[in-house]
């Protein structure tokens, strides 16, 4: 099995430095050198040309922190990490990757109701919610759920939730324009520019953006949302839905709460 | 941030386990004892009931197994583990969880083509394929893909990917009859059983079986599905993809191709 990257980028450079490592002459390492982490004593010269690798504007130091990522002497690094597990030699130290990061799972949340007896809920059929206080909501209509969670107790109501089934997540890369490359249209990707990070990375049309590095962006103004990009770093990462999704869970929400009352707090790591 | 489960029974044996716990006396621990892992001296009592817990078919052995991820004493066991990490009490140990895994990422394929200069590759606009040979795919027609497939060397081509952009997992557990509770048709999900545990973890109709454990059975008879699904352990991974992606992807498919020349074969671990 190959190794997976976050991004187009990601992949390039790994086998850039590959290269580079199998071409250099390895030297025996001790058991005490194999696991400590040394920095490389020069920069690698034909990785200088990474800086301007592929449009990226990768800097001199985040190329040098690449590098540090690969044991001198350490032959684990020439065969490359084990099946599954993600390399992400410019991505690695993106707070936006992690904070965006999505896991096929099940997840329980505990809620309580605020002084006018509001969860801030609104549940769609296709939400994939699993339970409310231990009872299984397969089968169910919204409007049975919203009945549960009406009349459940105010101080803590249990809530079992697939996480985020039909999300998913693209990295890209700014050039040195500062641009990933697309362009939405009230909250949905609607064109992509030829040749950008976004068309490399495969990035899709007819999706909404949910998040930008883990932030959430839905009902925030175009505008809003690519100023949040313009200060995102030089490593992007997108959480996208499909628009027939998108679509069938707002489209009985008050455009009120849409755009006024959801909540777009910048998450913990 | 609350834990990820690979399925709503993990999730439920997770929370007796820490309660059991946090009920136990507390011993303070040496830092010796802290990190190894000393199986429980007995069965804790009112773990017992967790054997036939929602319906499952859990075994004193398993629910051992269990107990033995908690070392004694350890408070860090209570507090339980950090944001995102996915806790997997039954089935932790689930050879068909670890290949069914979809993480988001890039991933880079190298294909050859046979002596009558096939790679066995059909290729659909929504295959999420990024570069053929290093060149970009964004904007490509179907057409224009195999065209470049046909063209390219016949000993390497160099694909990437998008891995499985549309798929996700859902992860099962058996009753004392063996059973996950759904019914495919033609290998579709058309209806699930009340109660079950295919409904307890949200599976969904109007999808695709891809994989049975990260085997795939695209193509293969309903019955065939149901024998792969028999012959697999207590704990059951489904790999499912919605309706209309899959019938967009096969619809220009020849029956022989689909039925008959597919790769079946279980994967490497």
């Amino acid at each position: 099995m190959s190794s997976l990257y976050p991004s187009l980028e990601d992949l390039k450079v790994d086998q850039a430095i590959q290269a580079q490592v199998r071409a250099s002459p390895k030297m025996p390492a001790l058991p005490v050198q194999a696991t400590a982490i040394s920095p490389p004593p020069v920069l690698y010269p034909n990785l200088a040309e990474l800086e301007n690798y592929m449009g990226l504007s990768l800097s001199s130091q985040e190329v040098q922190e690449s590098l540090l990522q690969i044991p001198e002497g350490d032959s684990t690094a020439v065969s490359g990490p084990g099946p599954g597990q993600m390399v992400a030699p410019v991505t690695g130290y993106s707070l936006g990757v992690r904070r965006a990061e999505i896991k096929p799972g099940v997840r329980e949340i505990h809620l309580c109701k605020d002084e006018r007896g509001k969860t801030g809920l609104r549940l769609r059929k296709v939400d994939q919610l699993l339970q409310i206080d231990g009872r299984d909501c397969a089968g169910w209509s919204s409007h049975k759920a919203h009945q549960v969670v009406k009349k459940a107790s105010g101080d803590k109501i249990v809530v079992v939730v697939r996480d985020r089934p039909f999300q998913r997540t693209v990295t890209m890369h700014k050039d040195s324009m500062g641009h990933v490359g697309f362009v939405i249209k009230k909250g949905k990707i609607v064109s992509l520019v030829k040749g950008s990070s976004a068309a490399r990375n495969g990035l899709l049309t007819n999706h909404y953006v949910c998040e930008v590095d883990g932030q959430n962006v839905i009902g925030l103004k175009d505008k809003k949302i690519m100023e949040i990009l313009a200060t995102a770093g030089n490593v992007v990462t997108l959480t996208i839905i499909p628009s027939v999704i998108y679509e069938h869970m707002v489209k009985k929400l008050p455009p009120v709460l849409l755009h006024h009352t959801m909540d777009h707090s910048i998450p913990d790591a």
